[in-house]
């Protein structure tokens, strides 16, 4: 139990029954009152009653109302009941990690009807209403504040992100399935492939990156296209292992890895590259992120941005953005031409890769179980339990359509020198 | 001489001087004072200083200062110049077509020379003030505003763009140039695939389309793609004229042209397309047009509107707006996706087309200038000179990135029937 509580999740409620929970076993509940059995249904007409049987602390089942339930929620305290009442979004979320509720029947089913449910609901005025208002709360990703929510996530430990991502590039960002049966690994190489041959990338062409990750982009740009790339990224923990690992490879000459932030980028370059950094930018810092780009690009340079993104203005899951990405943000495309329009910088190409992320996701999720007992050592159940939340709910997310993945192409204005077609980026396609 | 003063351009100021002048001669202007050359002198300053020398009536030149001019432009007259000063846009375009301003030297090239000049200055922080004031100018194109504003274009006469469009379609659009040394027949006919392709037809589904033009597309989805088509159009003259070459046909039953407003739209479809419409909508009418797309697509239908754009918010040339395209706005994407996100529609797909317009323009006005007898016959000189202007002047505007096209790609945000890759497009491609 090392570095237990990484994500901040309360356990002021102790984790209750199950086959997963902690060991640590409580006195149980009184039984349900009736004022108790009328708060459950409220709190599934809440939700816009998906077809969720919810099961109470007693054993008592609630089934929703002429649906065949997909799965059953239990609650295993009176404390899950009223949180999620108070506080759906990050309540369940964090009663999930904690034991206090827990999912019976197929979770990635129960968790797109929850979804599916929720985003009807959301469609209606009031709801419109309400996520305008709240898009004016302030998020403000200054510098220090951007290190410390990265470091939040990214600093967990590489040895974690080992148990489950690609073993060749560690990529933590969708990967592309052009064809089927592709491997996670697989699919990360076609997908930096896929950004490469977007970018009209030429051996000695010079590349700069805006997040790094551990680096495995920037290597693989170096390696098979002949490029030399400088990549910005203000984890530490990433930032030592890339370096560790370039020292290793043939192309330690050609790739610098920069402990910065993507606003003190300096140079030209002939290509400008960012996967998966946008949506830890905030919407208030595009036109910063613009200029910085415009700054940094050569007359005839060309840009890829890969991000996360929405088909309209949301808020982030408050459970994800509180326990798992602080300051995230997936934008609309009409969000993101901010970064693009105030620099005067022309789009060339937008490919949505939605259902990507969700395979991508899944063959995450798979090797995270086949490695949960190792997950569960380095940290604590309650960990493991809400990043499967995560992993699972994310994949939900993708397959209802209620996140996007944009790959956005640019240039400049003034650029002329364009292929004829989108054919380069086909040539050598599976 | 019929159909005279078409466009409307005030003949104010009779035609002086040139080849391509009316022969309708004056009594010349008085020469230059000193005042006229201050003047003169402001008025190339007010355009940030082209590399053009200006040609007084008297055939005094005035050089831009330490540049080599790319051409000469002939102010025939007085008026010509105090025109100019006060409203550049439109009077450039009203003086250009009724002969009081002659280019000499290579057109396309002073007409580029100019747009990058005014472009650096727009740049600045003033003309953004200024852009940004009149872009809350109304444009309303209520349903009479919009039959007016297109009787006004596309009912000049059939008979007029037979000769210079493609014979095959009559695309009155950018076609697309995937290969050198298409001609404009075969890039309009691979601008058509495009767009099937990017659609994903399949025979026996059904497409609406808003905006026929003279049927082209409609006819072509039919006859290769094997759908059928209902498309809308408010130009009697073009309905008329797409009727009568579809009974000619063998897919007579296949295609519906329907004289009406695209808001009316009825029925469900498997595709909604619309190629060249969008830039006569008028932002304020896209959530209607996003509305009107939410009505008539089937749960897994694909759409695609194909629009010239821009990279920034601009208006449209005072001119082309007055004379050539009332109520014309092109958008930027950020504009277009006002379309999208209200109705929830996802955005698969964005292709920037940009430099094949420039392309398709080239060969029309290489059309143009070898009917230019038949132009001036069946409408005037002045006729003439406008329609080289606004043509020359396009290619010009796309060649310097002042203006885009962008074909974008959409479908419903729970449709999970996509492809895994954007390869079908490019298959079968030159």
């Amino acid at each position: 139990m090392r570095n237990a509580n990484v994500l901040g999740i309360s356990r002021g409620t102790p984790i209750q029954g199950g086959a997963t929970a902690s060991p640590a076993m409580q006195v149980p509940d009184s039984a349900p009152t009736t004022m108790d059995r009328k708060f459950a249904r409220l709190a599934l007409r809440l939700a816009n009653s998906p077809p969720i049987a919810l099961v109470l602390w007693d054993g008592q089942e609630l089934a929703p109302a002429g649906k065949s339930p997909v799965a059953r929620l239990r609650l295993n305290t009176r404390a899950a009941l009223y949180g999620m009442l108070r506080n759906p979004e990050l309540h369940f979320g964090d009663a999930y990690s904690t034991g206090q509720i827990d999912i019976e029947g197929d979770f990635l089913e129960a968790l797109e009807a929850v979804y599916r449910a929720i985003h009807a609901r959301e469609s209606d005025r009031y709801a419109s209403a309400l996520r305008w208002l709240r898009s004016y709360r302030q998020k403000n990703n200054t510098i220090l504040k951007a290190r410390e929510n990265i470091h939040h996530h990214y600093d967990i430990s590489t040895d974690f992100y080992r148990l489950w991502l690609d073993q060749a590039g560690m990529q933590y960002t969708c990967a592309y399935y052009p064809a089927e049966n592709l491997t996670l690994e697989q699919a990360q190489i076609a997908k930096m492939n896929h950004v490469a041959r977007k970018l009209m990338l030429k051996p000695g062409e010079t590349v700069v990156e805006a997040g790094s990750g551990w680096g495995g982009l920037a290597l693989h740009l170096a390696r098979r296209f002949g490029v030399r790339v400088r990549s910005y990224n203000i984890s530490g923990e990433q930032v030592k292992f890339a370096r560790q690992r370039l020292k290793q490879t043939e192309v330690a000459g050609l790739v610098e890895y920069v402990e910065d932030d993507y606003r003190n980028i300096s140079g030209e370059y002939d290509a400008f590259v960012s996967v998966g950094m946008l949506e830890h930018v905030g919407p208030d810092h595009y036109r910063e992120m613009g200029r910085v780009i415009d700054r940094c690009l050569k007359p005839q340079g060309r840009g890829l941005v890969h991000s996360i993104g929405r088909n309209r203005q949301q808020q982030m899951n408050a459970w994800i953005e509180r326990r798992i990405f602080p300051g995230a943000h997936p934008p609309t495309l009409r969000e993101m031409m901010q970064i693009f329009e105030p620099s005067e910088l022309s789009v060339l190409d937008v490919e949505n890769l939605r259902l990507h992320y969700s395979r991508t996701l899944t063959a995450w999720l798979d090797r995270f179980e086949a490695n949960l007992d190792a997950v569960r050592s380095m940290y604590d159940e309650a960990f493991a339990r809400a990043w499967r939340l995560y992993l699972v709910g994310s994949i939900a997310a993708f397959n209802v359509g209620a996140l996007q993945l944009f790959q956005v192409v640019f240039t400049r204005a003034t650029n002329n020198n364009l292929p004829c077609s989108r054919m380069h980026i086909y040539r050598d396609h599976p």
